[in-house]
């Protein structure tokens, strides 16, 4: 131990600043088009926020502040010192992403707060009114008596109107792997999913009206309503706690051991509290807010991060054909203290070259290989600190000969570090995990944190573990290698600050169909309003062989049509997409595979053509510095036509559109493998009109046409 | 998430071994010498032991076994398969130590039970019986049905015969630097003890009538008994609750979070249970019982591991001098962004130098700083995850320079890393700081953790944080850095496995001098029968400004006389010793200082003189190599005469004893700078008669006799 000096503080000296009379800022109002977000200090000296769009009431008057440890009254007695704002039209370019640029605008206030009662502790609140909603921040300014402190609460609150239509999943500080339920507010209520989600490796959900955001909702006025954060960042995940009676959502942020949510050190802010709003639910798919309310990255080189298809050594675990494990005891040793080979193990060199003969054959970009490294014989379900070694390949994983062998065909190896939730046991291995991916020429990584989490007691999406992926983010960043985030908090676009963050898993993926019943047809419907909406996701889309796959449940199926997977490297955003199937059953169908092959991973533009929560999205993207557009479109378990004006497409130029579409008597259940291929003639008149198959979907790659294609091709039927 | 695949066990087969008729077993006896264990199963099947000592009764039969998360009856209903015993005599070489050789002889018996009721687990029960006491651990054999599991509770008890004499600091999760308290056992009660050691940092004992081990009793017919444990690893360490009525001791596992006390994997064993007794105190302190139940060491090479006298920049900033901060506050920053230097840093590059000066005209090895990195303006008291870089100099300190500058004057630099408690940014920054040292050629560390830990929810002393210190201690023996390691469980031995962990503090060392109240004068003859016993201790002695040194407390003083600082340099082991007081104050006494220029920190043979806690003790060692002897003798506020016999000196030898003793008048309180250094001739057949003041010591170096010497010197008055 040793000497604990007092460093007394009485040097501060109190800040000389105006104080406004709290009742003559009464309300302070900000509008952006049909936005407006009013700020008022309540009788108790509470602070209280409203939204309104277009003159209707979104958020009602709701409470803002925070329960201390040394304060549990951290919400009231507050009066104003000043307000100040400032008005923001900016642009940015993306490293990648949906759009080539950015804008960025936005009407600021920001208002200053000082508790009236002793020791006058300060907070700010910022506001950014943008044209489809609100962000808003609090910020504990620099300051004589707020120092290192601990929110044990933020209770911020949503006050909503009525008793909206709702896209869910349960509150857990562990998942957000569930299923979607569609209720009304009054209606939630989370005990029975997490009770018999049992495909869900860990859950913890104690407040049964807790929910997660992104938190989709529409009103009965048809008002399109999205909850989540923005740059989640030294802070817990915020949760909403329901009121079901009073329509009131109360932030509930996920805690540690100790039931505190978060150790702060003042300058200090929160995330933002995001609410956007539309009555066009395509504007919300449509929009940036949330990417522009994080910060801009302070990486100066980024040309080594690289938006990338992949295939990998996975699928085949997934559905039972092979194994990660290499061993099937971590006592099978034979007399020489070496593990006995099961026979079953995947990530073998042959195999791997099978894999990487097979990219390097149709231009996929990546290969990913899951299982290469011990540890796998007993790595889940036993909350053990150390699992594997991200340096230590199984005797058959030739790690030299497979670099030797990807470079020798022009393919990037993906790394896989999994962690089996021992965070504390990758930290330590961070350094010597990297340097070996440098060493091997690994320039990507997907990461996992299947279990409880260790240090014990933290969760998944708490502080500690928010701070840890951002760890790894900074780590993978100072090692020029990109990330692929499986089991982390839902994303908050912080891939604007962490470009090399590339994607997240953070949700519930298409590989629920192979150990789980799967996810309804609606189940990708959905997903662009809730999970996407915080940044891309690692969905894995792309299977071929929809039923039979899985060895241990020969009735299990997909729940989609074929051409519906294609469709979903559009509608699912992501700069990383694997094409998930195995090689064999790609080259069954050579021609949907095309499509694969063909697709883009970066974008110069984006339009939303149509969407619906729960029923059907649309999308069109224009690849990244090319002319070719590719369009997504699918639909939930009802069949439907979507139309798809192609407007967007340069006057005066003819394309070829090449349809990917659901085949004859196409059904997700019952003949999920029909689909059809049609090539036609378009420009910017035609008026694409895709016919959709229960849980079907379309796929469309527009290319300008070559002249000899004018001639060979018929046009589209123009309508 | 991936596809958790359940591994059936139904390969295994029940191992086919003899049951043996629990009746039949009972009771097995093993004897050493004095020694006499028992072992029986009582009529519940609970597996119970006995320990006797010269035909009486030292533990009466006492419960062995545990509850674990999924069983909390793992103690009863067993029935015994199997008895095995051996003999071993031994003995081996520690890389450092008190001796040149240690015998290790004892005879072992192995119990292997299986409880009756299904599935039938199996639990062995080791014991070795040496001629000063038992230890015995708890084995989990490999086996079907025990896999992963989780100790909720070790029910381990030592039923006492008596209300012996206790030596005793709190069972504190957090600590061990309390005051001893000697009291009956009946009597024993933390309460206050806890509530006024405010001099503590983090103080976590909610169990009133628990206490930490070494626990040092003695019982009214004059036997002296220690109860301890060996080999802690991967377990958490071990205290003990006090049935105040019974006079009986269960053990109690420092938690985690969740109340959890050990995680672990069969084939698991936990540490020896020690109980060490003799009717003379000395021969405790000579046992090396502790260091046999420890495993060998697997390093290879040792070559690089030295023992080492050293100064440091550190009991300036103890005494208010100087500070470890180079700024005052953390945000105390000019407009370029760097911190305002506050003119009272000690580790300052000319301030090293100065020590470093010192070091090499004194031929002292090493020279410690601490308060060369950043982060020391707000480290203490924040349970702040990010505290301190290891890698980053303050502005004033040249790491290379002063690397350049030791180097070339033969001083070995030692490092220093606190961490706050941070163990996981420690973990963090493990390989960049080791590579750190190597760079800049320091080959040894103090480390620290004074503060509340970070995984939030352990404790210093749990499984977890015993876990990190021997990472910590693998990692330095990987880079050939010996470690000091402040702040840590206390030590069980395990400095055998891990030479290069040469020194702990873990104890209420000799700082709480000058940043307390202190420690009374019978503290360090408590000391070698409590926390010594399992390991060195890292105590700082040799300080000879005895009063007036801290700036703040110009009362404060030491609470020995100076010639016991002295003999603190024999009779508390450690391979490290500090010189810990200024160049200052040791060039003002050169004569006095020469002894600590000269004593040993390495030996090949130790006598312990004579001892009894609380009151005195007198202990003789000889220099590793040479034909030095060394000879320490304390005493607590009674003055007293210490017999010493010189017999173990080498017959037919004359020698030197230079005397460094307590001078006219001293008291350790109204005196304590009167000392007086005489020199005689002695050999084999000398008695010395060390007089020592109230709180006075003598510290007499011997050496052989040079021819002129023989002339020169007169004869000790033989007796």
């Amino acid at each position: 131990m040793k000497f604990l000096k007092t460093i007394l503080c009485g040097l501060f000296v109190a800040a000389l600043v105006p104080r406004v009379n709290a009742q003559s800022a009464n309300p302070v109002e900000v509008t952006m088009n049909k936005v407006k977000l009013s700020f008022t200090l309540d009788a108790a000296g509470t602070p209280q926020y409203n939204v309104q769009y277009d003159q209707r009431t979104v958020v009602a008057p709701s409470r803002l502040g925070f329960a201390l440890a040394d304060d549990s009254t951290f919400y009231k007695d507050f009066e104003v010192l000043k307000t100040s704002s400032r008005s923001v039209n900016d642009s940015w370019q993306p490293v990648w992403g949906e759009v080539k640029s950015i804008r960025d605008q936005f009407e600021e206030l920001t208002v200053s707060l000082r508790q009236r009662k002793a020791p006058g502790r300060l907070l700010n609140i910022v506001f950014r009114v943008f044209e489809e909603g609100v962000g808003f921040r609090y910020e504990f300014p620099l300051q004589p008596n707020l120092k290192y402190f601990v929110v044990t609460d933020e209770l911020t609150q949503f006050r909503l109107t009525g008793d909206h239509k709702t896209f869910w999943i349960p509150g857990d500080y562990d998942t957000n792997e569930y299923l979607y339920t569609t209720s009304k507010l009054s209606e939630i209520d989370n005990t029975d999913m997490v009770k018999t989600s049992t495909d869900i490796a860990v859950r913890t959900a104690p407040d049964p009206y807790a929910v997660q955001t992104p938190l989709m909702m529409k009103s009965t006025e048809g008002l399109y309503i999205n909850i989540h954060e923005a740059a989640l960042s030294n802070y817990p995940a915020m949760q909403l706690h329901v009121d079901r009676a009073g329509y009131t959502l109360t932030s509930s942020l996920v805690p540690d051991a100790f039931g505190n949510k978060a150790y702060l050190h003042a300058p200090a802010q929160t995330p933002w509290r995001t609410v956007i709003v539309s009555n066009k639910a395509a504007d919300l798919l449509a929009s940036k807010m949330i990417l522009n309310l994080n910060e801009p990255t302070s990486l100066t080189n980024t040309s080594w991060i690289k938006p990338m298809k992949f295939v990998g050594v996975w699928w085949e675990m997934q559905t039972g054909k092979a194994t990660w494990n290499y061993s099937n005891f971590p006592d099978s040793m034979d007399a020489r203290g070496n593990l006995i080979p099961n026979g079953t193990h995947g990530a073998n060199t042959a195999n791997v070259k099978r894999y990487i003969d097979f990219a390097a054959q149709h231009g996929i970009g990546g290969v990913l290989v899951e299982g290469w490294n011990k540890g796998w014989e007993d790595w889940f379900g036993n909350w053990k600190e150390n699992v594997f070694s991200f340096t230590t390949p199984y005797p058959d994983f030739d790690v030299r000969e497979i670099t030797r062998y990807a470079a020798s065909k022009g393919v990037t190896m993906i790394m896989h570090n999994e962690t089996s939730g021992s965070a504390t046991d990758y930290e330590r291995q961070l350094d010597t995990a990297y340097r070996f991916m440098n060493q091997f020429g690994y320039p990507s990584v997907k990461t996992g944190y299947v279990g409880k989490i260790i240090p014990r007691g933290e969760h998944h999406d708490g502080q500690w573990m928010v701070n840890h992926y951002e760890r790894v983010a900074r780590k993978a960043a100072g090692h020029q290698v990109t990330i692929d985030v499986h089991e982390p908090m839902r994303p908050t676009g912080q891939h604007r600050t962490w470009p090399n963050w590339m994607a997240s898993e953070a949700g519930r993926g298409n590989e629920y169909n192979a150990f789980s019943v799967g996810s309804p047809p609606e189940h990708e419907t959905i997903l662009p309003f809730t999970r996407l909406m915080g940044g891309p996701m690692d969905y894995t889309p792309g299977i071929f062989k929809m039923k039979g796959y899985a060895s241990y449940a020969p009735d299990r199926q997909m729940h989609t049509t074929l051409a519906k997977q294609l469709a979903l490297y559009v509608t699912i955003y992501s700069p990383l997409q694997m094409a998930a199937d195995l090689p064999e059953n790609y080259s069954a169908k050579p021609d949907a595979f095309q499509f694969i092959k063909d697709v883009a991973v970066d974008w110069d533009d984006t339009r939303i053509i149509e969407a619906e929560p729960g029923d059907y999205v649309t999308i069109a993207r224009k690849e990244k510095g090319k002319a070719n557009w590719f369009i997504g479109a699918i639909t939930d378990e009802n069949s439907r036509t979507a139309t798809v004006p192609l407007s967007f497409l340069e006057k005066g130029q003819v394309y070829v559109a090449v349809i990917y579409g659901d085949g004859p008597g196409a059904d997700w259940k019952t003949n999920p493998e029909s689909y059809k291929i049609e090539t036609f003639l378009v420009d910017g008149n035609s008026n694409l009109k895709l016919k959709l198959a229960p849980g079907g979907g379309a796929a469309v790659h527009v290319r300008p046409a070559a002249a000899q294609e004018l001639k060979q091709l018929k046009k589209y039927n123009l309508k």
